[in-house]
């Protein structure tokens, strides 16, 4: 699974899954869960380059990822544990205008969140390594700046719950990526910001993982009017 | 490509690409194409059981394939040809209640065109069997009666301009799917069902692929409420 970013067939994204999020955006907070799906050529290894697509409003959402290790559907929430492999640092990034107006229409959030380089995604981390995901801090910064500094603990649903819920719909198999929502701190970012975001265990304060990542417009391609 | 159905990483599908059917659920006729992915796990071979999640009002929606031979982005309309390795027959299935409820909401298509089963799928079908993929009866039976029978000549966008929008957002990646709409007579599936639909080249009236599924009740997993 160490190579599910280039492996992998689908990533499925949480909507709304911390409380503060949904309401900065001035979303009701959800009663159930729900998701979209990003394409895995959205993927951007650590030292990429994250393109803002003319005309577009990007946001980064950080997100703690969930990496599926076997295949299943109807996976109850009490088996869940069995089927993730590990995890990784992710960020959601999503074109806000793009979203805003597709919402408006009824339209899927699909282009908003599926341009290229709108998955940066961290190396693989076994699950070794992790005595307990809900109690995670992961962060992300602009230029040096705290923007996002959240803990896994504030989800609404937490990870069994999300792969018992997504596995019901789709199933879910190896490689898979769940990225499960985004805490408060939300924000724009322009050519010429870097970006980095980690993962740490609280009670060392050890980064699991650490990301870097230049911003930079997209020559050509999609233009957003 | 012959394998793209165990092999390709997406699937982009094209919405309201004819007149006829965009009116008929009483959408307007886009401006621009739109689309959202279906995930991979949602393909079932030709011969396979398609099933109906709990309280959900399943729509047959069938759809001419293009299977893409090479990666590409910003792939121009007049070079799209290139990026094309052949053809199959698809079924879009949607949970159209699922669907209406989300639009209504501002929230993604993702769930209502996801489930396990919902992309029927026919083998590959090479470019050098179809000389005018612009010009192709697709049809569509329940029972043995006529629910969709129409030309892709109707497309609004053409297979030139989808590659050319959609690989202005996202690389296209050899083995991806696109679904690039389906003509007017879209109706809800039952259990017990038997759908059979065809490709044909209307010159020759010689079918390229003939597809034949059955219809069943979904045993557990998601709910529609
Ligand atoms: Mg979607
Ligand atoms: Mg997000
Ligand atoms: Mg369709």
């Amino acid at each position: 699974m160490a190579s599910f970013a280039q492996t992998g067939r689908k990533i499925v994204a949480i909507g709304r899954n911390y409380a503060k999020h949904a309401k900065e955006l001035g979303n009701a907070v959800p009663e159930k869960p729900f998701f979209f799906l990003k394409p895995t050529s959205s993927y951007l290894l650590n030292g990429g380059k994250v393109e803002i697509p003319r005309g577009v409003t990007v946001h980064h959402e950080v997100e703690l990822g969930v990496v599926i290790g076997k295949t299943g559907r109807d996976i109850s929430a009490t088996q869940a544990e069995e089927y993730v492999a590990g995890y990784a640092l992710g960020i959601d990034m999503t074109g806000r205008n793009v979203q805003d107006a597709a919402k408006k229409k009824g339209l899927p959030w699909t282009a908003a969140k599926g341009f290229d380089t709108f998955t940066p995604i961290s190396g693989f981390i076994p699950k070794s390594a992790v005595s307990d995901p809900s109690n995670l801090n992961l962060w992300l910064k602009i230029n040096g700046a705290f923007k996002q500094n959240g803990n896994t603990g504030d989800m609404i649903f937490r990870i069994p719950q999300l792969i018992e819920h997504v596995s019901s719909i789709m199933t879910l198999e190896e490689g898979d990526l769940i990225l499960t929502g985004t805490p408060e701190g939300v924000g724009a970012i322009q050519a010429g910001d870097k970006i980095t975001a980690g993962l740490q265990l609280p009670s060392t304060n050890d980064s699991l993982v650490a990301l870097e990542f230049d911003v930079v417009d997209r020559n050509g391609g999609f233009a957003f009017e």
